[in-house]
């Protein structure tokens, strides 16, 4: 049986053009980007391109692209280096924020940082309210994600931004879940840093960016080569530079169509999940098109991801990052959702290759399993 | 005009069966390894396989293989994960580390910690005396590669971790130039953590490993949803991570075959060199059997490999992380090199397709270029 992909917001597929572009770095022999014969400068030109279609597709300048290996390097990379160049103060960071921004956040307490989590709404937007009132004390650095990764709603990010540097503070987005998904400029978000990742746009693994305002101050998380203007050393992964670099062009030029498509399979999903009134999480918010995250009274999330995947279905208990975990998502929690219900969480993410067959067929098995579940569940009780 | 490859060290080609073996992952949907569904558990359990294969090629067990993303990761997130860990003393390095090792060393002292660096001799090996004299001083991380890129002198790291275990050090070291290149045992070594790269060994760039001893205590460089048991989060690069593993297995099984045909190619070409009066470094010394580092009294290194270059021949001055530096090798002035004829400094590193007609021709082109160059040189004196 093969198995339907319903969950794009943790990986997606490699674009066929993607590996294309690709393979010839994988096929021949190429050179380390830093050495100066043939092989070297050859690799150093592909780089170069990749980080104008990087810069493009987000509204930055080539200059401004710090290639990364993950978005999780690119978030660390940004919450530490950002602080380890200024005096220990405040880091503020949305409650709903991924734990690679969180966790960095919090770990610098062993600094001398204190790190403070600012309220969401119940339709999981940031509390302006509430960050006004963190900022009155000391804060060099606040960070607040675009895009939510398990609810979809999108952040008034360049209003957070305004309110954040004028009580003096730097500030980072965590991108990666708006790349692809909308419109995207880093001068009108108005941050001083902004996190990309490659694999959640059919790019390939292994390549991510952060986007700085050169006039920053950032410390280097990985020292060495000195690559990436002494940033970020390492040897650079030239096939997954290239490859996330048209990734970049592709999903730029095709955002109308990706926008369309999947906000169709949507609606048809959700208007299916009004029918037998399964709630949906933040969909009062503006959200990326892509996106559905839903809870069913009295099932487990989880029961309910494993019992699709035998029905061939991939969906999402809340974000991949935290799937180990058996904990009700911290999203929800903090958009106040009752935990019980919060517990109950399955996200769909959808792709331009799901059709409305593939969401007519969810539909129908969703339904059903459903009523099984219930079904054993008062069995039981 | 193709030019011929002789620069291994710095990177090496993709091998044709990892390139098979990591296909499957970029042609098709492949999942989070972290997701419960289909795709989830089938990249899981790839991961793991390949965890064996790197497990098995340095004689450690899987449980001790972290996966990073680069070498430079791995070495970045020993020094300072082992580090960050414990109070601050001292931090011990050889001299001729590579800078991914020396700078995340230097870094630490922003922490309270000191470093040092550890002397070498005229051979290129760390000279133990001095790193007893240097263990009188508390001492909580010892630093040395096992194979030092430049010169491919084998330092001898099971002697240095049993002096520094004994000054209650923990003891690191830097494999990646040892891995596919001579036999290589964790256990063996005495070390507590090992770092290993792919990109060296014919596997694809964005993956590497840290070989660690579970009783140590490591804080992990990337924070986030919580990969590799806490310790380095971030989605798993799937297809580089299992072209990792493959490439770990082939050079394991080859290793006699490697050691044999670039031992020969190597004595084709110091044969040649000696006939023309060139020095060799570190040639009295256990090295790998595929570097020869060498230098031309009178004649830049960096205008040697560019002349070599429009040749044909891709050649190196130096490692190819500081390739952008024009500083003469930190290594050959660790060895009491004089600077000049360090600046003089060329790399050649043989690998598995290079010929024996290759060497040939690169030793013509090499004398012929010496001579052109000398007498440019007496031309313009």
């Amino acid at each position: 049986m093969t198995s339907i992909y319903f969950d794009h917001n943790a990986t997606t597929a490699l674009d066929s053009r993607v590996l294309e572009a690709m393979l010839p770095w994988m096929q021949t022999q190429q050179g380390n980007p830093t050495s100066r014969h043939f092989f070297g400068r050859t690799a150093r030109n592909a780089i170069e391109h990749a980080r104008a279609q990087v810069a493009e597709a987000c509204g930055g300048y080539p200059s401004q692209v710090i290639f990364t290996a993950s978005g999780t390097e690119a978030n660390n990379f940004a919450i530490k280096g950002l602080a380890n160049n200024q005096p220990a103060t405040q880091i503020l960071y949305s409650a709903i924020e991924h734990p690679c921004v969180s966790k960095p956040a919090i770990a610098m307490q062993a600094r001398g940082w204190t790190s403070h989590s600012i309220e969401v709404s119940k339709t999981g937007q940031v509390d302006t309210n509430h960050l006004k009132t963190c900022l009155t004390t000391p804060t060099g650095l606040v960070s607040v994600m675009l895009v939510n990764n398990e609810t979809g709603v999108i952040q008034n990010v360049a209003e957070i931004a305004e309110i954040s540097r004028q009580a003096g503070a730097l500030v980072h987005t965590d991108a990666v879940q708006g790349l692809g998904k909308m419109a995207l400029n880093f001068t009108d978000l108005n941050v001083h840093a902004m996190s990309l990742s490659s694999h959640k746009i059919h790019g390939p693994q292994g390549a991510a960016a952060l986007i700085l305002d050169k006039r920053v101050d950032i410390a280097p998380l990985l020292h060495g080569g000195g690559q990436e203007r002494g940033l970020r050393s390492g040897t650079e992964n030239i096939a997954a530079i290239v490859g996330f670099g048209l990734a970049c062009e592709l999903a730029h030029a095709h955002l109308d169509q990706f926008t369309h498509h999947t906000n169709t399979l949507r609606e048809q999903f959700e208007s299916g999940l009004a029918a037998i009134n399964i709630t949906v999480f933040g969909s009062e918010s503006d959200r990326v098109p892509n996106t559905s995250f839903f809870a069913v009274n009295g099932i487990e999330g989880e029961t309910l991801v494993l019992a699709l995947d035998r029905k061939g279905f991939a969906v999402a208990s809340g974000s991949a990052c935290s799937s180990d975990s058996t904990e009700p998502s911290h999203v929800l929690l903090a958009m106040g959702v009752n935990p019980d219900l919060a517990r109950g969480a399955v996200r769909v993410s959808f792709g331009m290759h799901n059709t409305a067959q593939q969401v007519h067929d969810l539909l129908d098995t969703l339904k059903q399993e459903i009523l099984r579940l219930k079904q054993l569940t008062s069995i039981a009780a």
